[in-house]
This record gives structure tokens, C-alpha cells and sequence, in this order.
């Protein structure tokens, strides 16, 4: 059986090059699909294209307009080519309007020195950490299992009122539900899978949404192969709310200790 | 008198909307001016952009290829604009090549909840720390004023041959030099002042070159103005090596301990 997320990014490639495709209800989010089913879509585009060098390093997304219900094209454009490193340029459009652009770097990996300068932070075993129930509603929520260790936003919940603030860190193991063994489209939406910091920083819900995305990709072909369907363990924080926007990072975690993403992404909120 | 930079940086625009500009050998590094300079020039094409809804938030460069002294065009487009955000993709050519690309978003800012989850490193103050007398041959070095806290680079030392691992952190405090008032253009650079976590991991120095680089930039215009020409301090360090690649994270802190930008950056080394 195919899984949701390979349908929900199954593109064609017409006779002009473009790429079409159409959104899935089930990573559907408020006014749209969720941001990292979008950098999903841009990075499949790659993935799948037979100029494509080797694994992507790292992947940029800005989030230009939603996404409405229904069909979409993808651009691809390499910028520069070469032995080491591909540049590419993809655009996410529906009619004349830009709704994400993508650069895209790939590369041609080889075992070369070696060193991780962190080590994963000590944590329950997934077993051990209860499967989140998402709330009604969010549906980009039920396609993914979330197992909070630390900071769990407080969805359902009323604003507080206070005035108190949250931690803006949180720990959790996370996976694609239902699970699917790892790969760099599923790894590309996992890196934007982190409720937006400011949910648990104040408490309840405000208008806000992730403006610019870059995630850089560590794991060697053999550690995304060792990973499957196991769940990642991912760490997310923010250093600074201030005039409309806040930063967050993340960290995604694998077998053995191994970082296997992290990467930064810029929110607007309202007020 | 006109500052090195912004002679550096300085952008003609030509009847089709291009603006072209030539390279400075006040920030010439191993085969091209460093990125910094790269980044700085794309930053400022949006910057004198008469469009321009209001600060940048977020800037990505993606390193295609090497600057080749003399002449070179850059190409601007608005991916999308809209009352809260704009988005911008900034091409820099020579010939028919494809030298670096950026996106830029910038924003309509104003006063919002605002908080600072992480405080300022303590250091020594600047006026405690000497400024450091970069090696002759790179050019850039002596464009900005270095006075390392921790984490000096090992210049004009011979590679390490006992095979211990340095740290990746480096903290500094750093400006420009001539000192110049800080702006956006000066910021942008200021990002990629960082050298190359590889050089005081290992010692000694390697093929190794900044592929893609991201930078948010936090500090609102009255910090902006507050910063004037005192030095910021730089915070750089790494999380992962592995298969060709590092990571590269930093912060740069203003007056008053603001977080005023911070960022990431992935290098390719060569083994």
C-alpha cells in the first residue's frame, strides 16, 4: 500500500518540464497544507529528478503565500552544476502566484574525517513516552505520531492568562504515521513537523506562520538506512521573539546517537 | 570618505534593471573574495531597491561557484510581496555563470511581545581583548577587526600532527575595519566573518569552502542605530563533520546584550 505521504507528493512531469501535482487532506493544517509538506513536495521534485548528483546537504524553503486546496506546479532549475555540489532553484506555483521557492543544494558524499561535537540528550526510550491524541481539527497532526518528552504545547487548552511564560524548548519522539522508513522527502517534512515556539512560549493560538526554512541533512546514506520506520528524536528551541518575528531551531535525532538533521526556521506572528 | 565596504559593494543599475558592480581586493580571500562580501553585495541590491516593503529578516546565500575579479551583474526579482512580508531572489552572475544566489525576505515591522530566551555570553570586554594581526595574503582578514576571547584560529601554524581535536567553539568580538556604523549590508557580511570551524578543529588548512548559508537578523532599527560602530560579539561553533560536510552555527551580540543575528552555515571540506 502506498503511503500517504508518496501519494500526497506523487508528481507529473509534463511536456514543458514542469511538474503537477495535487494536496492531500491529510496534512492539511489551518488556511493550508502544513510547511513541511510543502518542503516535502519541493524536495521530492528533486529527489526524483535523473540530473540530480547525489543526496541533498541542505535545503532552504520560504513560504511565500498558502497553498490552496487543489492542483499545483513545481519549476526546477539547476543553477550551477558541478563534481562536488548541485545548486538547484525549485518553485512551488499555483496559477501566475509563487507559494514557495527552494533552494536546494546536493552533493557527492564520500567517507572523509569524521567527528560529532554533541551528543543526543539523554531521554526515555519511545516506548517509554505515550503517543500524543491530536486534537480535532489539524489533520497535519494525526499524520505524524508525537510523543512528547518535554514541552508539549498545550493544545485545547485556553490562553493563559497569567501571564507566565512557557519554556520555548521541547523534546519529543517523532515519526510519519503511519510509519514509513526514512528518507529525505519524509526528513525534509519531519524538520518542520515542531508546533511554532510561540504556541507553548505564551500559551493558545495568535496568527502566525514560518516565513523561511533551512535545514541541513548530516546522515550518511547507510545511517538512513539503518534509521526505517524508528522514530527521531527532536529537540526544538527559539532564542528571540521580537517585532513580528522569532527564530526556532531544531535537531533530529537518530539510532546510535547520530545527529541526522538540524536546521533553523524564521516565524511571523501578528502582535 | 567613503567606507571599503560600500565602495566595495557599490551597484549600478543598468537599463534592463540589472545592476553590475566589480570586486574589491580589500575582501579578496584564497580564490575570490569570502562570502561575507558575497553576501553583502546581494544584501545590498535589495537594500537600495526602491520596492523595498521595510528590514530584511532572513537572508540565504547558496555558494554556486567562485567571484572571478572584475565585472559582475546581479539580477533581482520579488518572488511575492504582501502587507507583512516580501520575497526576494537576488542572482549574482558573470557571463552566463551562476556565481551565488540569495533570497531575502523583508518585512513591515513593528512593536510586538518581545523576549529573549538566551543571555549574552560574559566575556571581557573589547577594550580588554588585543585585536588580533591577521597573516599576510588574505586580504579580507584585515578588513574586519578580530579580537579573540576563545577559539583563535591557528594561522601560519603548521598542521597539527598529534591528532588531538581542537574545539569548534570560537568567541570573539568583531567590526568592521576601518570601524564603519552598522547597517543590514555590514550585518550580512558580518555573518560569514567566521573562519571555517574545520581550520581550528583539525589545524591547518584544507580545501574547504562555504556551500549555503543562512542568517536571520533579529535586531530592530533603533539597536540598529544604538550599535553604531562598537564591536559585536561572535559566537561560532559546529555539531557535526561527517562525509564531506560541517555545520557552522553563530550569534552576533549587540549593546546591551540583543541577540542581533544568528545563523547557520554548511561547509564542504574536501576529506
Amino acid at each position: 500500500m502506498t503511503h500517504r505521504l508518496d501519494m500526497a507528493t506523487a508528481l507529473q512531469a509534463g511536456p514543458d518540464g514542469r511538474l503537477s501535482g495535487t494536496t492531500s487532506d491529510h496534512y492539511w493544517n489551518f488556511a493550508g497544507p502544513f510547511g513541511g509538506y510543502i518542503a516535502a513536495l519541493l524536495m521530492r521534485a528533486v529527489m526524483q529528478d535523473e540530473r540530480r548528483l547525489g543526496p541533498p546537504v541542505a535545503q532552504t524553503v520560504n513560504f511565500c503565500g498558502a497553498l490552496s486546496k487543489g492542483a499545483f506546479e513545481i519549476t526546477l532549475q539547476i543553477d550551477r552544476g558541478g563534481k562536488a555540489t548541485q545548486h538547484w532553484t525549485a518553485r512551488l506555483l499555483q496559477g501566475d502566484a509563487t507559494v514557495a521557492t527552494s533552494t536546494i543544494v546536493c552533493a557527492n558524499r564520500r567517507e572523509t574525517f569524521a567527528h560529532q561535537t554533541v551528543a543526543m540528550p539523554q531521554v526515555p526510550p519511545p516506548e517509554a513516552v505515550p503517543q500524543s491524541v491530536p486534537p480535532p481539527g489539524l489533520p497535519w497532526l494525526g499524520s505524524y505520531a508525537f510523543r512528547f518528552i518535554e514541552g508539549a504545547p498545550e493544545f485545547g487548552k485556553p490562553p493563559r492568562t497569567d501571564g507566565k511564560l512557557g519554556s520555548a524548548r521541547t523534546a519529543l519522539w517523532l515519526s510519519d504515521n503511519p510509519a514509513r522508513p526514512l528518507d529525505y522527502v519524509a526528513l525534509s517534512s519531519l524538520a518542520d513537523c515542531f508546533v511554532l515556539r510561540l504556541v507553548q512560549m505564551r500559551g493558545g493560538l495568535a496568527p502566525m506562520s514560518t516565513v523561511s526554512m533551512t535545514t541541513y541533512f548530516h546522515a550518511t546514506d547507510a545511517e538512513m538506512e539503518a534509521q526505517g520506520t524508528a522514530p527521531l528524536l527532536g529537540i526544538a528551541d527559539s532564542k528571540r521573539f521580537v517585532a513580528n518575528f522569532h527564530d526556532q531551531s531544531m535537531e533530529l535525532w537518530g539510532r546510535d546517537g547520530r545527529l541526522m538533521a538540524s536546521g533553523i526556521q524564521t516565524v511571523w506572528f501578528k502582535e
